[in-house]
């Protein structure tokens, strides 16, 4: 049993051919993509509410370890944009606007690829919200995580107006997100769900089960594409907003900032990433692994 | 059997030797590479229609995909050039030039990891046409393919333009691709041969199922040489034509733009893609498969 | 047992699910993570003294090469800060400080890859000291190390200053950190400790045994997000400290420096470092890996 | 047996502890660190000369492999030189010095992918060079690949001048390899030594059979830390030299740009890359692979 299970492994590793058309899969309309006999097992959808989970200390522990990685994100990424700030008019002196881009995704990347083994490595609540609604989580298990990546996003922001001083700190605007001059709200509106599901959907890609089982080059790279989505959104946007796609990086620079500018829109940074975290998940959920041609399971 | 086949798998992986010249492997010229006895099997040519393709929901799946796929592309990518072109005449408040090359290199990076498994990741028109070329897929799909890359292009750079305004749009040059000052036609057409040559020959080294069994690095890494491919020629030929090497990306940015500049010299950006593609598949058939020293099977 | 072990592995293999909750790992509190029943089992805890260790080649060959890869890590580093501060006032016609940025974080991705197997790939006295806070070495390799690295880091600074010429080499600072204008010895030192907490927490999640056994992934990539967390740090804190977070490199730029200016507040990039190494040992032995809900093992 | 192999193979995996002391293979010295029984064998050193390589087809296919690698590597850096150069004098509105190493860099870890398979992925005779004396390839096929490797990187070159026109072509010194002002030729010398050392250093250790059977992430990753070594270097050294590290590239730029001031000098470009890479190998071969403790295997 050993030796079959690992011949359809080594099968399936023989298996991933980027750029070669993936006819041999095909499957009559109104089948599922599920039911090709591969090697793998759906996990069944997490139940909204669970007592045990409560009881267990891998629970608490994933929240520490969201409230350590979303504050080591707000840390370097806000601490960048100040050094970038300060230096004016020109950012040739500093590591750039490109610099920024960089300190986002990168962060991203290391982290999601230090916490994925603790806590799944959402760091971000338009992720948890978008793992939600593909019932990968339970309902109390993604409150919790909201509420501890708001909370290090807060500490993150509040360390680094320590650090650079209050006069620096408000002069580069506090590293908080805003609808840029010459766009209107409906345009940054629409660049955060846009953005936002570029993001989403890259994670629903790196950490689809069923790819995972099938092409053994999607877990080992995970974290780096997540990565690399979260720069290039930002090399797109951040002349728009600034760049949100993450409501607890938003609320944290926006809560350390404090001023009527840093609020101004604010709501654009949980809209509009809930919605295309929203969008991300349909589009996985529906158009990817085709619910709707299935009868009997939910997925 | 599982044990042997194993064990040569493992064996093919200890042969993983880069840098190391490959002596063990010689054979006698006229000896195609592939009769090496390794353990993978060449797929068969993929046959130039098939009806039985346009009944499963995997075929229109993997349309819906390249639709989604290249419109995110040009989504970014062209939102990235508008950021830098708004701020002149210095770049330096911007990601900068190298910036938008990091946009596109990095976003077919990215789409070429989410959607490998469900259409193979083209992407590109001239992609396609190469592997076309090479018999991986279809006639139908291909022209599937490329209807579909060409509609989300179009797609892309129409939100594009929502977003930011007819003004810095067309002052901008729409993003759309031409022959920069001080280069003729033929330079221009010389430029997106050899890039588009470049970007091919690394899809088709990363997706050959020969080297995919036997160096286990391939796979794993495929998405990240081909997102480098695309940045490399972008970094090399920015200042010539702005880059093409991808007639959807090309054709959508014209048709928003629609200028007589943008349409002029189109062509280029069909023919110069469609060129270094099939002298990449060429290349790889001929010198490296060794097609012509084989009588039996094609390739 | 080969088969069951390997059907372990592969298991192991399967469950990599980045951005998923881990729900089913979880355990009562007051249990260890380590009791899950997975296949791998924790090293014992090295002496702090072993005699025999001292007659082995690979313990002193361990030590020429974290020699050598520091020696190689100051001198591309010291060199590219020069080359930087030789153009001047404007940074474009050069690498710019994002490319100092790359230049340490990429030296030590590529050294931490080529060392990793001879000496375990330190390169930086605090993280051998976090390290040996987590038993993972003895103490008598810990200062073997530390005394190596340092005499490596002033051999490369000083063959810098030999290229580049005295005259460039104080202008430029000689690449020494120094808190930097506006900012108090607290904001240097508090930068140092975050900045160094950033990468040992990452050399820390790249290097868990019970990660490594469960995730697949971890060893593939673990040079990379190490080498991505320096360069971050960098993007954050050059402008307040120009970056130490590595003894060695701060020693050895201070001692071929040896100006008053480069020894003023050295010990912050002692202090901080350490502090830093030393919470996050704290960190993931206490929060991750849950010593105290343990009673017999020390963890 | 296929199950013994595989236990070990598997063991080898869980061995990878990156920033963790290697104790438990420790070895009395004088003892060569390959006798630890591990399951790998060294293969046999290549022979100077063999005659029957001179009737496969595997050698010719190699050496044009070459050809085009080294074509299309000098055709992409040397027209990334051409673009920074012709904006002056900000580099703002270009990609930009550091774009110029990313582009050096870039290729080499794309072409390394993609022509590993085929000829060992050199595109460099000091490569070559150094893997010659290590005996990993005959003396025939290292001086046949150092042809193939001039040959296209003059015609890379070459292309380059006919797509820029002369005038910017000699305006942009061609690209050509050459001491910087300020700089003497020892200087030159100098780095050109320890640059190359870095990079054949850094293949000796991606490339090491014996690191290859023990850390399943070497071969994963080999084509990547090469290409940042290629990076690296030139962040540190364009100031200095313009970067050689490769006498194909300085030999073809130099060709074809044909000018006095492309010539003088010109031998640092050999000299310099085949020390550095002689040392390496000694290096590797000497201190890391530890030949002087063996007494009978030539290593």
């Amino acid at each position: 049993m050993a030796g079959g299970k690992l011949q359809d492994r080594l099968q399936a590793e023989e298996d991933v051919r980027v750029g070669v058309d993936r006819f041999p899969e095909r499957q009559p309309i109104g089948t599922a993509a599920d039911e090709l006999g591969r090697d793998y097992s759906e996990p069944p959808p997490a139940p909204l509410f669970e007592a045990s989970e409560l009881s267990s200390w891998s629970f608490y522990r994933a929240g520490i370890a969201e409230f350590v990685a979303t504050f080591l994100f707000l840390y370097v990424t806000v601490l960048t944009v100040m050094g970038v700030s300060k230096s004016s008019p020109s950012k040739c002196g500093t590591v750039g606007i490109q610099g920024i881009a960089w300190a986002f995704g990168g962060m991203i990347f290391a982290l999601v690829y230090c916490t994925a083994g603790v806590s799944g490595g959402h760091i971000n609540p338009a992720v948890t919200f978008g793992l939600l609604l593909a019932r990968k989580l339970s309902l109390t298990r993604a409150v919790y995580y909201v509420v501890m990546q708001c909370l290090g996003a807060v500490c993150g922001a509040g360390i680094v107006k320590a650090l650079v001083g209050r006069a620096l700190y408000e002069s580069a605007g506090g590293g908080a997100n805003a609808v840029g001059p010459g766009y209107t709200k409906g345009d940054g509106l629409g660049a955060e769900i846009v953005g936002t599901f570029v993001l989403v959907y890259t994670v629903f890609s790196a950490t689809d089960a069923k790819r995972s089982a099938r092409d053994s080059h999607v877990p080992v790279l995970a974290p780096l594409p997540i990565g690399f989505a979260v720069f290039l959104v930002h090399l797109a946007t951040i002349p728009i907003t600034g760049t949100g796609i993450n409501p607890a990086r938003s609320l944290g620079a926006a809560i350390i900032y404090d001023s009527p500018h840093g609020w101004h829109g604010h709501w654009i940074f949980w809209v509009g990433p809930f919605t295309g975290a929203a969008l991300a998940a349909v589009y996985h959920q529906v158009v990817i692994r085709a619910i709707p041609f299935k009868s009997s399971a939910p997925y």
